[in-house]
């Protein structure tokens, strides 16, 4: 059941951010940006979205202003999040942690931790050694004990079963 | 372009997540029973969604643990946040705010505020009068300056032109 893209009749921001945001692959996307996935190819085979979908949510992403299409190391585009792309950060990471706490019962399948002092960062952005609330720049993702090792490893999943800076591009 | 159900090869809890509040109805289902919606007609009419998708939602709410059905006053089913459903009040507040941040050109929609002090509860959730995070039951939204006036009001619309505590039954 499609939502009609103009949603006048909602005056309501979140009908507006999920007009953008809603469709499940495309927070997927986000998140992968936030990972350091820049490729097309490395977004297709670490989601396993069909390239037809992929390459329709990624000009969305790209008109919605929340990626920039960059040039690449070897002539091929690359998507990196922009500052309004930056802002999705605490949905996705409010997310990724119920997620966590309702179906993964082995806990958190990966901790973002501050890369300063340490600090394992609660879902609420609060790095516990600090008492600060790190940028996105300064936080590492690391596996946490929930993390099942995929069956058939992509590289972004090889590369994510180690600490890894969000943004810091992976190297597919 | 439908996602797979199980999506098991997916080691995130983000796709979990997605798999639950995936759909765009499904957040703002979920966003309105912490507005104090509780009743079918009423979620039908301020979503103005068609009765057989909230139908088909309400009941995958209703199973996955984020809403339960309890009695109402007229022998009527209400549907209420469950302790899980509670959970995601950071995502549905942070793609809110996002929201806000980039499509509300006159400021926030809905203000949501804390009922102890009356301070204005950041989107990261701490009041800045207590420099407290207030629980949800704790906060009442009030209409911002973004808020424009629905053409056709419906009786959630209209209550919600007035400060209305979260999870207070909205009286349609």
């Amino acid at each position: 059941m499609a939502l009609p893209k103009d949603y006048t009749s909602e005056a309501c921001s979140l009908a507006r951010a999920l007009e953008v945001v809603g469709e499940r692959w495309t927070l997927l996307i986000v998140r992968d940006a936030f990972f350091g996935v820049r490729r097309f190819g490395d977004f297709a085979e670490h989601l396993g979205v069909p390239r037809a979908v992929l390459t329709s949510r990624l000009a969305a992403l790209v008109e919605a202003g929340v990626l920039a299409v960059v040039p690449g190391a070897h002539g091929r585009d690359e998507y990196v999040l922009t500052g309004k792309g930056l802002g999705l950060w605490p949905a996705v990471r409010s997310l990724l942690a119920w997620g966590d706490d309702h179906y993964s019962a082995a806990g958190p399948r990966r901790v973002f931790r501050h890369a300063a002092d340490g600090g394992d960062v609660a879902p609420d952005g609060v790095c516990p050694v600090c008492g600060a609330a790190p940028s996105v720049a300064d936080l590492v993702v690391v596996p946490g004990p929930g993390l099942a090792v995929p069956g058939r490893p992509d590289p972004v999943s090889t590369a994510l079963t180690a600490p890894h800076r969000l943004l810091e591009p992976i190297k597919g």
